[in-house]
């Protein structure tokens, strides 16, 4: 008897998760599957199709909607593994379901070089006044002058808050930059840092104070918001770079702006506390941000990786191995 | 007896590339010299003070008036070395001098990092639309909708058109990225490339052709005046990406604009064959190309860099060693 199962995609995820063959390689690998775009339908409908269907096996994206919170005592009892292509799974699978459980995976590490590369690049557009300059040049006939200056981020001091696989993976793409390095996050101890061969701050203070890149990497919990307060934006080096690719309620958006506004540090920032951003939002005009409509990661093409992950994972979980990137109820309160 | 020497620098060329202690450091190196800025000297009064020092060692900037044709032979005989802070020294020394035996040294391969972070900057700013999305999120109130896609730089084809220092810069810049990666310069032979473990095109076209991404690093010689044409740059990926950190002249800039317009790739371009820009120049308002105006390198902060290899060189030849980065008539030759 085979495993069902049902895989809850649209169109778009189905093409870029899973492009060039893929997509008939996860079907048959799964054998008998049911493929639903469950974006037109209601929760009853949903929740008739999850019972009739009763699957073993759900490989999930964005567009899913909530599991029922008796699924398994009831609407569909067979239901071992939601493979989750995308990061948090909060919106889709309620906790009492891990705790019951039910075994959640999800992207793990496999997107994460695509954000530190947008964390990388937004650094290097402040270096380079980005923001002003593309105007200038685009839509005020601008050109540099004897007053114009540049920087690098060549020798920086940069400190990185926050230490997961973005960090991991933005530490990798610095190598080369011959940065002074320092990392700080909190809870995670110095023997992880010293393990890994990192420089780690003493506390956030000491990570932010004359440090003239700081890259925002933390996980959004209740008790980190707006972590990144005005002392500590004022801390940093004049000059600094402050840069945002986690997400915008880290930050106390207001200091930000007036810090920036000062003339004391500069910002790229991908994410914001309210978003879509208002039209009329106060970022909005300031040439010393660099701003971006949170589209650090993944980016469209490298969707696919997400999809090879989640791919292996379903071989290995239809194998009996080990599942990695698994969504416990620890993880589960600690993300996004 | 003391070495005589003249340092022609602007006040501005003192602090960036001898900041912080450092033109303090040479002064005392050198011994007896005399620093001048020479901008508003009229060639009979530069003529003329050449003439009263009768300098051994000139260490320059970028403002520094042309040496007469007749230095060595008339204006200044014990002038042995010409410690030149920037690249190029086309317009500051004639070739006859480097014939008579002058020794001409420039800033060698200390900044090319600068113009490598740059061009690595560029190409992921095409990735992200950087040139849309500034002015969408700065001026037109935008954010992303479903039909927004973005791309990385990660496991893409690379071509880099030229191999001199920059080109070597970024390659390391670029490791990460795991990129596939391809190199081409006219005249440099494949076994240079297979020495360094570099993969290589065997013609321009063939480093073109299916690129994903190209950077164009050649140095501009008359013959290569319009080398990237229009047939190049459509034989690339459709979605491609071409980076200019090297000089507009290289370039068929009136197909480059066509190929864009097109759709068929993007370009991000800090040089143009006229600078300043025209207000009017046709790349502007066309935001499939990012474009800064000629701030690739060396970036402000690393001019030092070259003031502390212009150090490193005078006190080399003071010692009688061996100086670096020298400027022979076939480098002259071959410089932009």
């Amino acid at each position: 008897m085979s495993v069902k199962s049902i895989l809850v995609l649209t169109e778009v995820e189905i093409d870029t998760f899973f492009p060039e063959g893929r997509f008939e390689a996860l079907k048959s690998l799964l054998g008998d599957c049911r493929v639903v775009d469950c974006r037109d339908m209601g929760a009853e409908e949903w929740r008739a199709l999850l019972a009739e269907v009763n699957p073993k096996i759900i490989v999930a994206g964005w567009k899913m909607s909530r599991l029922p919170e008796d699924a398994l005592r009831e609407v569909c009892p067979h239901l071992k593994y939601v493979c989750y292509l995308a990061g948090s799974v909060r919106k889709v699978v309620p906790r009492s379901l891990i705790e019951d459980g039910l075994l959640v995976s999800n992207w793990g590490a496999s997107i994460s070089r695509t954000i530190a590369e947008c964390a990388l690049f937004l650094a290097i557009s402040c270096c380079r006044n980005l923001a002003h300059w593309n105007r200038q040049m685009h839509d005020c006939g601008g050109w540099k002058d004897d007053t114009t200056t540049t920087r690098s981020l060549f020798e920086k001091r940069v400190g990185i808050h926050g230490y997961g696989s973005i960090a991991r993976a933005l530490i990798a793409l610095l190598k080369p930059f011959n940065c002074e390095l320092v990392v700080y996050s909190d809870g995670v101890p110095a023997e992880v840092f010293k393990a890994d061969g990192v420089s780690s701050a003493d506390s956030v203070e000491d990570l932010f104070r004359d440090r003239d890149v700081v890259f925002e990497l933390e996980a959004l919990i209740p008790e980190r918001v707006k972590v990144v307060n005005e002392s500590l934006l004022r801390s940093m080096t004049r000059g600094g770079i402050f840069v945002n690719v986690a997400r915008g309620e880290l930050v106390d958006e207001e200091a930000l702006l007036r810090v920036v506004n000062d003339g004391h540090i500069k910002a790229g920032v991908d994410v914001y506390s309210v978003e879509p951003l208002p039209k009329d939002h106060p970022f909005r005009g300031c040439y010393d941000i660099v701003m971006l409509p949170h589209i650090a990661g993944p980016t469209t093409d490298r969707r696919r990786d997400a999809g090879d992950h989640a791919h292996d994972n379903v071989a290995r979980f239809l194998n009996g191995e080990a599942v990695s990137s698994i969504v416990t109820t620890d993880i589960y309160d600690r993300s996004t």
